[in-house]
């Protein structure tokens, strides 16, 4: 058996994902609408044999941004993700390109033709990273003036994942023969038309795009909580998580591959990849230096809105800055939010006994992902802990200072983890699912 | 005041616009699918100073092509135009980039960014061809039983329209001032939150995308009914029309015209672009050498299934293959259907007395735009006619044969209508505004 390989992904985002990255002296503030950066960092992590590039996405403004001169403000504008990994794929030859659309605010049929499309388009290297969104601001863009509850989003999202799934299917792999001698394009029996009719949708099908070269896109999703894990457990074949210490990291990873199992299937093929933000030095030092700048950087007022987002979107202003962070009761979620997470911070903060100044600035650091600081050896040495610990399959790096940190985090760390033989040289396969070690989806006709 | 000149659409479409272009020796039969053909094509037009492609689209499968093994079979299935134009972007640095989406199939936020976003990718050159959908079998992949009526769908088409608009200008074009020293990243006061609630949609906003280099990305627009003349008066940069004679392209042209002033517009800003598909041959003679083989491959009861969505989809299958077409009135159209261009093909086959297998191949050529056989000469003389006698601004080349068509056309039309002045051979600006002699949109604001 060939030997087990760390997956990686490129989570990039506009400037970075630390939120003062934008004020850094070298990031370019406009880099969220440079087509080129990101063509840059694409063959960035190419050339480094990362498995794909990721993008997050929210059809919304967040009200929050709106509000205030939020320092960050960075995300309100950028390009939208579909189009963005088409462009992509155009200039990139063997990279995964996974980008997220919402199961809310759209319909399974052009979501089946855009990833169909972008896979062909990619000769098989796309990924689609579902989420359910649950900011009311996005709603309220379509139409939705009361928000739809977390179990009705799931709920949702469960049968436009299998309408789309299903659609991929219309054509089975050798429908298009295309004999040019008789005029016979396609054999009527190898196209199968839908039918779908259910609680939240009716698709009759089939899908206008012959079968995508994988079979299906890769499926990725991030929910933690239960819906979300059962979710994923029946349809992601890799999941972007975020933690802060190893013991949840564990906890998390055993209960998905069981919950899979659970759904009869292979838990290899359920890829767990927890987001990680390095700020990587030549040494300690150097790393702890500019971990200090950006950190100087940020506003404690946007640290803390970021801490009351990852919290599930609570109100945490009317607590002293430099207070403890209040009892859990204290602090209701909304009943749409999204409550990936939350408790890992409750924990977090009274295990270290922290301020809120302290956790929030901690917990902007990452942006509620597992955030590290040191030398290449130490990132290499935490990362190698996790994957052999069974605490993670890979990661999904989230560069805090965009393109500064992936090239740093390509220069020191990957030739770490490939000497090592935690990383790959070079790409074994052509597809996202080669990459991943995943089977190309049979269809189900 | 600067020569007028001849604005060019590269309309592509698969295997060429010739219904049996599939099955012709020089073609490849999965160019659907294939991104490389797209990129050799897309430089080729770039190469000839086209100002833009084009790309038709309709989110279903038709019935008449799943029901038997059809001829035109090859339209069953390629790229959605959104996620091909944003690949496009990267590997072209000139020609516009013009495709369809359907604002009944749609939600005017998701259509905003995609084509925002687009403008973005491609430094301005992002065209939106606006369609209402007319065909059932869309409606069945969307939920939607019964039909929108072809009123319902301009209205809602019309409000759409207006949305992904005043979308387009939520930020003003200096909002994002992204100072580093002080953290300012926008200016809330030049960002606008549209609040809209009509008919059809309610809409929040803002976009979260910066406003497009375009100001608006071109709206493109092809209705010939009184709805859609209308409908193109009052948005449409870009108009794209099928006529088989000059008196009707006349007519046309001077009504659309007079009907965008009468809403307040410059008629010059409304660029009208009949399609033109062109046999090319050195002499006239190997030019219908060509066009015998293509349409020797055509089987008649595929041109005549052409023919009869041609005149609204009516059935025509009753009557002789050799007998005349029966009075328009015993040919009814369903109430949802598209009404261009069938009066028309009834004037045409009155006239010369055609019957429907003459017809039929005579609309099956062109897919019932002007088809045109001949030297290079014979088709400038023909475009220069048109252009110069109020029928046309320019045409939306339908290329017959993909790629061979189209190169025939670069090497030997082109050269002639720059030759007599007629067609640039420089591009004089930046953006597809810039190449079709529009100024850059506005904000509402």
């Amino acid at each position: 058996m060939a030997k087990r390989l760390m997956r990686m992904g490129a989570f990039l985002n506009v400037t970075g994902h630390h939120v003062a990255s934008w004020r850094h002296p070298l990031t370019f503030a406009d880099e969220g609408i440079r087509l080129q950066s990101y063509v840059d960092m694409a063959r960035t992590a190419e050339r480094a044999k990362f498995d794909m590039l990721f993008f997050a996405d929210t059809p919304a403004v967040r009200e929050a941004k709106m509000e205030a001169l939020s320092r960050s403000a960075q995300y309100v504008a950028a390009f939208e993700p579909i189009t963005l990994c088409s462009a992509l794929a155009a200039v990139t030859t063997k990279i995964g390109l996974t980008c997220t659309a919402s199961t809310t605010y759209n319909e399974p049929y052009n979501i089946a033709r855009k990833f169909g499309s972008l896979d062909h388009l990619s000769g098989g290297r796309a990924g689609w990273n579902i989420v359910t969104t649950a900011q009311s601001s996005a709603g309220r863009n379509f139409g939705i003036e009361n928000d739809y509850t977390h179990a009705e989003r799931y709920d949702r999202a469960r049968e436009f994942t299998r309408i789309v799934r299903d659609l991929w299917d219309s054509w089975d792999d050798d429908a298009f023969v295309r004999d040019k001698e008789s005029g016979q394009f396609f054999i009527p029996e190898k196209l199968h038309t839908l039918g779908h009719k259910g609680k939240w949708f009716s698709v009759r099908g089939p899908l206008n795009l012959p079968r995508p070269p994988q079979g299906h896109p890769v499926l990725v999703q991030a929910g933690s909580s239960d819906d979300g894990r059962d979710f994923a457990a029946e349809f992601a074949d890799a999941i972007f998580t975020g933690h802060v210490v190893l013991d949840q990291a564990r906890a998390y990873y055993d209960e998905l591959k069981s919950r899979a199992l659970g759904y009869g299937r292979n838990p290899d093929h359920v890829v767990v990849m927890p987001g990680l933000s390095a700020v990587v030095g030549r040494t300690e030092s150097e790393a702890r230096e500019k971990e200090q700048l950006l950190q100087s950087l940020m506003h404690p007022v946007v640290a803390r809105e970021i801490l009351a987002t990852v919290l599930g979107g609570v109100d945490l202003s009317p607590y002293p800055m430099d207070g403890p962070l209040p009892p859990e009761e204290m602090l209701p979620v909304p009943p749409s939010a999204a409550k990936s997470g939350r408790q890992n911070w409750f924990d977090l903060a009274k295990r270290e006994n922290l301020s809120i100044r302290q956790l929030a600035l901690r917990a902007a650091h990452g942006r509620g992902k597992s955030a590290i600081v040191g030398s290449a050896q130490q990132v290499a040495d935490h990362m190698q802990e996790w994957f052999e610990k069974g605490g993670a399959d890979g990661f999904n790096i989230q560069p805090p200072c965009q393109p500064g940190s992936l090239d740093e985090f390509v220069e020191l760390v990957v030739p770490e983890l490939q000497k090592r033989g935690l990383m790959r040289s070079e790409y074994e396969g052509r597809t996202l699912r080669d990459h991943l070690g995943l089977p190309r989806r049979a269809s189900r006709y």
